[in-house]
């Protein structure tokens, strides 16, 4: 049974009622689906249930597709959404940066030594100075200037890109702008931001500074998916570093970034790994 | 479908093989039972399949003897060993000590206040120094004494205890003796010893002077079962501390017994969660 | 030159100028103290200077009166504020509380066995129900109620205990009332509270159900001297725990009480030996 | 008095005896040295004492030579050992790999971007494999392949080349080769090794494989400076991560990896700041 293979994920959220397990789990029993791992949870607020399964099929020729058919009465009579993930499926992601380049950095390097199961097509800067990192990874780098008056016309380029390229997630990987209400909603569920504070503490800009002049002994940093409201998208990722009065701003930013950067990894394997859900403004993430 | 009320735990392990969940979900559907919460892992090493369920039945008139009945036959085929435990089950916990409080202080602590879901019918030590704790928490404290010579006695003594006062797990809560092979065979998974480092780093005795005298940064403690190797037995929770050159022996003793309590009490909730599986040596942990 | 004896401890802060530092050692030279351990800082925005020593006479017959003499007229050159704590001064600690009893009980553990080097005179309430816990420990207890109408009365109660117990600092246990601009003013940099956020994240009132609501992955504890602004005072320690979707907010509550305790502790302890100094809004904390 | 320049940096250790502290600030104030921070300790069990001061310089003209030259004859009174850093002092670091980049990758990317104070004029390598990540960097690569008849000579080469370059600090960053007696004595005190474990634990070869068997909830890694005994050497700093059982020995390495180079750029950093002092077999680490 057991196997080193890399497994198919499935994943599913619906109402909570009698026998949502059951209809996923027989399912794949039936059809000769070894379950390796199933990880499950009821939100009593929410009244929701999610389950992710990670199963290896038994026999030869499975496919996706009779997989879907086979399962689809059974879905909807549980109101289910759900998903199938093939093991090799790499997510086609979008990497946005302004300057500050330690999170893009460490994506590029996890993603060049596999650590990072991803495609990356494209980067997307409003500056230049990023350019040569891209082009040592051999990734195109597009440079999208932006002041008030062109953030329209920008944020369409950026969109056409991202269709393009085909793209399923986007990392703002301190991307230091505020999107349009409208590019937040296109991105809604599929774009990843890092902020550099443990949200909701110090929004807004110059948190480290905010955090200074409070005199905190703990900074950190939160990913989130994006929504409209500016910092405030559902949480995937906290983490954190202690520091002390010798620790200036500038002190806090450089302890921050190792903090931003490990949390914003943290959150894009989440998601990749298909193990965040959205729960209104709430996340379940069934973590390994 | 949502319940604040404790659900029952439903827990198994079995050889790896198609069907393991399924077996187990199904008849939790068949049967009315509301899966709240599922954690299941298949050890590729082991070639072992382990699963814990949280469920709340849906019928009134559950009986834990008619699930056991109907469950039996089915579990037989796939030589499931398994266990169910009501949502009012309050574990009896025997506490050992020697003089050290600061593990049986927290303890007690969150058994009065609730927060550990035990009763404590029973504390036995070889000193008489912590008979005042156990009597402001008005538990019996047995005070049996141990010399080389009457070990065999004592032991027997406390064996004696154990089955008077019907206990199912019990808790070393830094009770300094090095127990027999026959009282550690005895006690076989079900007895938690918390030892004062990071296992297995510094076994046997004076941990925190063994750590100060490497000029270690960090100290920690491990919960685990006891077995037939001294400190050695399967790992169940492990915490620790930073520390720096400032610490003197004294000072690691110090800060490490915070560790140790937390470290200790953790192990104990998972047990009696029945979150935690023996797999060999090691342990699975599904841990909240 | 070595001593386990407890070291005689002196702290100081003044104005940035050069000689501050000689001016300190120079005559702890000159008068036989042995320095063990000195920490300083100069604070770059404030341009303040900080300095803690720990020191041990050589010579017998040392005496603070002697010293003071000897070095006020430096100090007053350099506009030093500075104090001079002797080894065996115990610091007269009242403990404020409400219903919850986790940090009460902590301080309390560690007070009898001696972590903690105050002395407990007196425990004051507005609610009965921890009266056992000082009964045991054989300290004074006044339940103190408190409606909207008595509260400057209640205050001043409070206030007469605490001179009347000849009070060295003040420690809110998780005493959930507002105290009042007058109090307030009166407990300036004598008194602790523990407030269950990561301030200033989620100030006010339910704290841990603010944190639920916004789904956040890790819930801590800020200790802070008191002042004016409620829930604003400047910080001392902070501590966190990480969390996941499966905590409802009974459960944060539940977690962050070992924060709480463990937080409020640190806190206690460094300003019991002197490692605390207000820097404007901010503290410096040389912690060992 | 404030000053954002880098400062000065003055460390010292010698035999704890009365006027320690002394004779060095009063030196610094004679001279016009305006301390901005000072660390000082006494370890009792080795009777020794330690210091570092961060200073500026009051007056223009200050002159290292003159430093010494003043400072020499009382440092001699009382058997001291010290140093004087400039604040342009960028330490010459050779870096030593194998085949595994994430710790070389790290070091290179902190360098590039000014967060690590050092020159890599050279790094050196047993395998082919990173050369591409040295050119990038434009910095001299050195293939030296080792085979057990061929160390010695292997091993000549590297003193050559650290001699060549006139490296000062020497940084195996998973140089997976044992050294040889030798070469261990010449780098006594500075080349820093890092250990892929919590030592003493887990000594030796594979050690997350080794972690993997006890079944271990936390993994680790310790910088330590190199000396005769391998994996023995003094412990600069620690790092760690928790895992839990699905945690196979593939998901510690890759989890062990980002502890890895955390705790190695922390334990260079300590060192180049010249906050770490050997004391026998531990050392003295005051970290910001």
């Amino acid at each position: 049974m057991k196997s080193k293979l890399k497994p198919w994920i499935f994943t599913a959220s619906c109402p909570s009622v009698l026998g949502t397990v059951d209809v996923v789990t027989r399912y794949m029993a039936e059809y000769g689906n070894y379950v390796e791992d199933i990880h499950s949870f009821d939100d009593r607020a929410a009244d929701r249930f999610f389950i992710r399964i990670e199963f290896h099929p038994q026999f030869e020729g499975f496919s996706a597709e009779e997989f879907n058919t086979g399962f689809s009465p059974r879905a909807e009579e549980f109101e289910m959404e759900w998903s199938l993930t093939p093991p090799e499926h790499r997510p086609r992601v979008a990497i946005l940066v302004s300057k500050y380049d330690h999170c893009l950095n460490d994506l590029l390097y996890r993603h060049r030594t596999g650590q990072l199961n991803i495609e990356v097509p494209v980067i997307i800067s409003n500056h230049p100075d990023l350019k040569h990192l891209a082009e040592w990874h051999d990734i195109p780098y597009y440079h999208l200037p932006i002041t008030p008056d062109t953030k329209p016309e920008q944020e369409a380029q950026i969109v056409k890109l991202l269709e393009e390229y085909d793209i399923e997630l986007v990392v703002l990987a301190r991307y230091m702008q505020v999107l349009s209400a409208d590019l937040c909603s296109y991105l809604d569920g599929k774009a990843i931001n890092i902020h550099h504070s443990l949200l909701p503490g110090f929004k807004g800009a110059r948190p480290y500074h905010q955090a200074w002049e409070k005199g905190v002994k703990m900074v950190g940093a939160t990913a989130h998916y994006v929504n409209n409201d500016l910092d405030e998208g559902p949480i995937i990722a906290q983490g954190l570093q202690q520091v002390d009065h010798a620790h200036y701003p500038e002190d806090l930013i450089a302890k921050g970034q190792d903090v931003e950067r490990i949390t914003l990894m943290n959150a894009v394997r989440c998601h990749i790994e298909k193990r965040v859900f959205l729960c209104g403004s709430r996340t379940v993430v069934f973590s390994k």
